[in-house]
């Protein structure tokens, strides 16, 4: 906490003791949902409660909303169900949904029973959405209009529904049968003449995304179009809309995700996760690994005789392996990156196949030659030199080739081309490496000394 | 392609055959900014001439902003100077400056010589900040008004102004001396009544950013508090506005970034990155790691002796200092991330290094304990089975802990943590676990068969 944030916790403190719920608004209505979820969060816990007695309804939701996921639980539990109820019914539907996701179905069915029946059954048929989809991502929180209206009707609609517009910028266009068809915004809204009808300065070329696509693909949308909002349908007829500020936060987590898997982290370990858990999830990946790693071991416990006559060949180990799975990463990281951008064809997967093969013979030529002087140099032995040059050529031009077709081969196949994690590449390579290492230098050893 | 694009464009290719310059229109009036420019670049290049002269400037403005840069180059060329300043002043002043940041100083001094006066000093301004600042993603497609206009007035302004209030929903309120003093959106204007005074109506705690913020900082922002805009101002003098779909670009490449740092990929390699180029960018990495792998060797060649008597030694090193590694990049890859959407502070920093060696501890005892029952069932020396476990145990908590403190010291001294990138830590951990493993190894030698 800053000097600041202290300042005003203390401030905040203060006006709770004495009672002042005036004074406590007018500070409060300086600030955005963010910074009052974190003054509630820094505030020690016994005066959670009149805080949030201080706050109207409409305050607890949009605080809800930023709060860390186990403080959204207590202020549930503090509110009781029916006034939590009436919080429930204010808020964005799939922030509700997500923060109940993780509860019991016991607790859910309790906490749902507080709203009303409509709002519960919009949060029900959200939760009902796969994972990871449009679905999960939408709101009802909008207002649509019929096309016949006329752009003074549009406005006396917005008025009315005014709490449903806050952070929407277009009305959405249905017709007779509920089907979308056309978008107006704020600004159209705002340009026209009263008399106007709306089926005729609306945008009648609206993109949708259905409520099962997915949400990496709901994102690619947005980003390709510059919307700050799209509209999510089923069977045409409008359901809902995702806004921009959710998809930030898709693309933010689907980068967590790539990350996390090409770092074989496991998933979901935030700075909050406790050490225990951490542990649980990072240690699958680890024991895979140890076992992978078994099987290098018995791969180099064949050459053991190879090593015997010339324990030197270990020297080199660690680098070959090393660079194989490094360059190997290079790649990996690039295709897992490009997936993301572009939409492939064979063309493009050719090219970029035919590319890497170039990469991996360059960068395999320069340090091959590289590694030979130095080892030559060091050891003062040409044929180990070669052994270890020749093999670092062969293995990274192989390392660079698998770190582009693994991840590749799997997006083919619908699998998340990122799960070819980093580590797995680097053990594969680190096994290739050392077999092809070790097979050249028994082919060469009765030239070593 | 896909068949549809493909009959797309030959139909876009028949009508410019036959000239109907009409018909065309129709068909492109029906596509976003992003599709015509993929209809563009699928077009062959005999076309394209004929293509542009049959779009508006306003047209050109929007295809150019959503083309690849080669193409962005292609259509300026076409265009001539006159014609392309025309586009240009239309285009968005940010994704203008980056469409010339990479010319030479010649060429960008000829194209905006064909511009309005006032339009290329504001794109050269931009072009004055640091890369990756506020400066470098602002626009003044925005609209401003005075603090003491009507409702009524502001909307005539926005008529007036009505295409420079395309993407952006609110309108900046300015005083006397042209500080922003506040921020009404196009749905309080509505709502409003037209003889409501702006200043009633405004928003006055307007969150802003300074030319100079980093461009990571005003993502936390727009993510933080939702926004879909935000304004930059210098001396509290409002001076442009940054829009969110500019924003979402920035989480894209700073994720990318952080992947490209964490695997050492080297910078700015997509798919259509040339072979040479792409291999000279990976190379640095590759030869850094190159003479990191020979001082791993010379470790391990000082352990000569003891390697020489117990050949099975050299079994077991691929495992223990890939786990190594392994557990560094867990460690860096979740420092990494979680230090992009929170504000760490020192009991933050404390918690996060007490839990990972928690982590490193349980991790490294449950490792340890596996692989010593696996050493000693696969080689039956309890010996060896020992020293292998307990360097496991060690290295695995050194190797977290390595992990986790690195990137927080670089962050301290604001180098950016992911440049501790995922091989110089897997590299760093294969020394120390070099050490461990060989230097317990040789303690024990006596003991070992």
């Amino acid at each position: 906490m800053s000097t600041i944030e202290n300042q005003i916790t203390l401030h905040i403190i203060k006006l709770l003791k004495e009672g002042k719920k005036d004074q406590f608004q007018t500070v409060i209505d300086e600030y955005q949902p963010y910074d009052i979820a974190k003054i509630y969060e820094n505030l020690p816990e016994k005066h959670h409660t009149r805080f949030l007695i201080y706050l109207t309804a409409d305050q607890i939701a949009d605080l809800i909303q930023e709060l860390e996921h186990d403080f959204q639980l207590e202020v549930l539990g503090k509110l009781g169900v029916e006034k939590s109820g009436e919080v429930m019914n204010l808020m964005d539907n799939d922030d509700l949904a997500s923060l109940l996701e993780n509860l019991s179905p016991s607790r859910i069915e309790e906490l749902l029973s507080g709203m009303k029946i409509e709002e519960s059954q919009i949060v029900k048929d959200i939760m009902n959405y796969p994972p990871e989809t449009a679905g999960r991502l939408m709101t009802n929180r909008f207002v649509w209009i019929p096309q016949y209206y006329s752009v003074r009707e549009a406005v006396d609609k917005l008025k009315s529904f005014a709490e449903y517009s806050e952070t929407i910028n277009y009305l959405y266009v249905i017709d007779d049968h509920k089907k979308l068809v056309g978008v107006v915004s704020y600004r159209d809204i705002i340009l026209a003449e009263e008399t106007e009808k709306i089926e005729d300065i609306m945008f009648s070329r609206v993109i949708s995304v259905t409520a099962d696509t997915d949400q990496e693909e709901v994102a690619r949308f947005i980003e390709r179009y510059d919307f700050i909002a799209i509209p999510v349908v089923e069977n045409e007829i409008l359901v809902g809309i995702i806004t921009v500020d959710d998809i930030i936060d898709v693309v933010i987590s689907e980068a967590t995700e790539d990350i996390e898997k090409l770092s074989a982290t496991g998933k979901a370990i935030d700075f909050d996760t406790k050490a225990i858990v951490a542990a649980y999830r990072r240690l699958p990946w680890l024991i895979l690994l140890l076992f992978i790693g078994i099987v290098s071991g018995t791969i180099i416990s064949q050459f053991e005789e190879t090593l015997e006559k010339v324990v030197a060949l270990a020297f080199f180990m660690p680098m070959i392996a090393g660079m194989t799975g490094n360059t190997g990463t290079q790649s990996l990281a690039v295709v897992v990156r490009g997936l993301i951008t572009k939409e492939v064809n064979k063309k493009i997967i050719t090219q970029l196949v035919i590319r890497e093969l170039k990469v991996g013979i360059f960068i395999g030529v320069v340090c091959g030659i590289l590694i030979t002087i130095i080892a030559l140099i060091w050891r003062g032995d040409a044929i180990l030199g070669l052994v270890v040059g020749s093999s670092l050529v062969i293995t990274l031009i192989i390392g660079t080739l698998a770190g582009t077709i693994i991840p590749l081969i799997l997006y083919r196949f619908n699998i998340d081309p990122a799960v070819a994690s980093g580590p797995l590449i680097t053990t594969l390579n680190d096994i290739l490496s050392l077999l092809i290492y070790f097979g050249l230098a028994t082919m060469f050893l009765a030239q070593l000394t």
